[in-house]
């Protein structure tokens, strides 16, 4: 069982105050992939559902803890999906959520968590600016700062996709986004306990790699600027604690180059018919650099998000 | 309970037999398409499995019975969907699969057919020419003969997914793809039985209206040829069983015009980030040719397929 601040009791109950519609993703072989990968692969899909990332079962353990104490309002730091999801459970909770972003967020996530009912606020700079930010509202205003990674909640709700592989595994290798690491801390938590033969290995891309060379170094590295158009991932300042239970899980975590990432989303369109965004093909990215790793091998990667500007998306793929 | 040839007790059987792989696809509200549409609206997915559409799940049924009696082999006609998911499940249970389909189908669906194994034979002319070649084959080899929504076992298969919306429902509406049958009689038939108060609605394009002018006659009508997108759904010689189980379940049968075919397709990438096929498309068709029906109600669209050829698919979009 590897040590971390997760506990496998807690995401067993953590599926029990998530609604359903984010829970059992399908989990399916994908073989049309598989040609142009020399590996076997599976998708675990968690982009069909009404915020259209993973995203939505971290904050329903949030959100259904806030309202279980009677509070009334939230505040979070996104670059887009977080605060998607944490409007649509503040939605169903009864809850005020304001969400800190950038302008340069991508435009749909922006449009959705207004649609949603949230309140939105942009802040000019990156990720680690609006935290900063949402930090101050939470402080001027009362309420609960949720912070994506450092708040175990988020990481256990992302963990309820471990338990998922885990019933249908054992797989060689899960491929999963790193960023933040809830997804990555949370996911890899129950893979490493229920699975400890299948290999947790960690992508970022190389312009945003602070995590992971945080992971390599088993000191928090910061960086002082990230260029990726992997938006959902593109983190300058690892959590301690998270990076301490990211050292607990991850076997490997592999730097992809921009290129890899464009290469993993045409893919998954041209061969999947998956329209993903780019932190979702990072798991392909890193097949695509190194096939001799994992030529022949059984490989799980987890689609974590599809929100994509169109316009961006067809830029990226050349139509 | 609507008299039809289906049977509840025998679909529940079904879904011990079907791979799990195809069961409990993702349902679930998508606000955004609603602005363009002026209801809600909620998906059925049955596009994230190995076959991508929901024709899977008859087949398992099929080839399970077949296996179970020590058959070896099965031919099938079809536009593409059905043949892969033919090729799918017979390869699963170890039978040998013919398919007969034009060589005008989708270049994706046939390349997915050879690559699950199955031998494809291609016969120039529309659907209901091949469907008389398949018939040939299988007198010559003395093998089972699959026809799509004639065999009670393609029709118990669909019929899960009216279980899977009963669960969920009541809705106002379910928009039902109308080909030959299959789907709208199968999850039509769960959906009356289940839900009495839900309208059963299925919708076809104008260019290929064989099924609805039957349903409209309350007699078998034929035409002389087919004119639409929807390659999955165009047939010209409804089955009399089929028609009969038809007149018991559906409520209404509606044309739609191609370009509405098109713009639902349309809404589905920009809004939903879903790429489906034009069959997928109907039920966003018909709603955005008679949006005042639909005004304020909750309608359940079932996404059957997302095999697409990407070059025509972007044709027909525009990009």
């Amino acid at each position: 069982m590897p040590e971390t601040r997760l506990d496998l009791a807690r995401i067993r109950a953590a599926r029990r105050v998530i609604d359903p519609v984010f829970l059992d993703s399908p989990l399916y072989r994908c073989e049309p992939l598989e040609g142009a990968l020399g590996c076997r692969v599976s998708v675990k899909l968690e982009t069909a559902n009404p915020v259209r990332s993973f995203k939505g079962r971290g904050t329903e353990v949030v959100v259904s803890g806030l309202a279980g104490r009677g509070e009334r309002a939230a505040v979070c730091a996104s670059a887009g999906n977080l605060g998607q999801a944490l409007a649509w459970s503040g939605r169903r909770h009864g809850l005020d959520v304001t969400v800190v972003s950038s302008p340069s967020a991508p435009a749909a996530k922006l449009e959705r968590i207004r649609a949603l009912g949230a309140r939105l606020e942009l802040v000019d700079g990156d990720f680690d600016l609006a935290r900063a930010r949402a930090r101050a509202v939470a402080d001027e205003r009362g309420v609960r700062l949720v912070e994506d990674s450092l708040d175990v909640e988020t990481c256990e709700g992302a963990a309820t996709i471990g338990l998922e592989l885990a019933d249908a595994g054992p797989f060689d290798a899960v491929l999963i986004a790193l960023g933040g690491g809830a997804l990555a801390t949370g996911a890899g938590h129950v893979v490493k306990a229920c699975l400890p033969g299948t290999e947790v290995i960690a992508v970022q891309p190389s312009g945003a790699p602070a995590t992971t060379l945080s992971w390599r170094e088993r000191r928090v590295v910061t960086t002082d600027s990230t260029a990726t158009i992997a938006d959902g991932v593109a983190a300058r300042r690892p959590i301690p604690d998270v990076l301490a239970d990211l050292l607990a899980v991850a076997d490997d975590a592999v730097l992809v180059r921009e290129e890899s990432i464009i290469a993993g989303m045409r893919l998954f369109l041209e061969r999947a018919g998956l329209v993903v965004e780019p932190s979702a093909a990072l798991g392909l990215a890193a097949i695509l650099e190194d096939p001799a790793r994992f030529a022949g091998r059984h490989v799980v990667t987890i689609v974590c998000g599809g929100n994509v500007d169109l316009p961006a998306y067809r830029r990226w793929l050349g139509f």
